[in-house]
């Protein structure tokens, strides 16, 4: 069982760091084999970020995603570069307060206000956040106990408060598309 | 042209996000193209994590490291499981203040006192940015210049003064350590 995430995203995002938790969560706190790998460069430019992680029960071998199970595009440009690379039975997670132009219906394709969630937590700084707990509630690709312990070790000092708000509502916006 | 590092340490001395800064500083900043990973599992318990990043003046196809061309180890176990993963040719740089047990010389080797210089610099928190300071000034992986935008860029709010005297403590231990 492997499963490969892409996060996607603007610069001011927060997507590497959200590669981190989400790592975190499934490697430290699950047990699960993890790699998680940013690149920066000519193919890195143009208002789409990524960070990517591969979470395994078996050892990892190869660790460069091509076709992600679950691509997360915060932005526009993300959309429009990366939803190619998604696998035809790939999962689909759009900030919907971002990304107006629509891409052709895929299999499982979820749109989530994750900018419009993060305001209402607090700041749109923690849209980060509100994505993993959307991410996470739709896919179950980690636990949600894991991600709370990855977030709390991972965030600054004294934001605690505004990041439990920002992954409840991440996670609960997941359950609501669910009809949970 | 092509060098990859391995960064190596316990698990709080934030090798991640000093993987992620020579990342961003040689990526971002000097415009190569880098790719930055961690890795979570089985393989990486046991006292000594490590972040990896490969820097180049091509496109990088493989993403794996293998042998490492500079390895920082920042403790002792870290000495223990990295050393042999090293290139012949290669640069080990560790922290003489951790690492008692000193390995059977490599032909570039430099003992750092990084966590003596984070403390004169105000806190061992900052001895990843001493390390950064350090693997810079005696390598040039990455210029110094992108090393200081990388590091402001990364470190929390309100912290800049501390890191920048990290910085500078690094830089300069590499100095002595060249005879500049």
């Amino acid at each position: 069982m492997k499963t490969e995430v892409r996060l996607s995203g603007s610069g001011g995002q927060g997507m590497i760091l959200a590669g981190i938790i989400l790592a975190e969560a499934a490697g430290v706190y699950d047990g699960k084999n993890v790699v998680q790998t940013q690149s920066y460069g000519v193919e890195a430019r143009g208002g789409a970020s990524r960070a990517e992680v591969i979470i395994s029960d078996e050892e990892i071998v190869f660790p460069e995603i091509t076709r992600p199970d679950i691509l997360l595009a915060m932005n526009q440009a993300s959309v429009d570069k990366f939803l190619d690379s998604l696998k035809e039975e790939g999962v689909l997670i759009l900030d919907s307060t971002q990304v107006k132009n629509l891409p052709v219906l895929k299999s499982r394709f979820y749109q989530v206000p994750i900018t419009e969630l993060a305001h209402k937590a607090g700041g749109g700084i923690v849209a980060n956040i509100v994505a993993l707990g959307a991410l996470i509630g739709l896919t179950g690709v980690a636990s949600e106990r894991s991600l709370r312990e990855a977030v709390l070790a991972r965030v600054p000092k004294g934001t605690e408060e505004l990041n439990r708000r920002a992954l409840n509502l991440g996670l609960d916006g997941a359950k609501e598309i669910l009809g949970k």
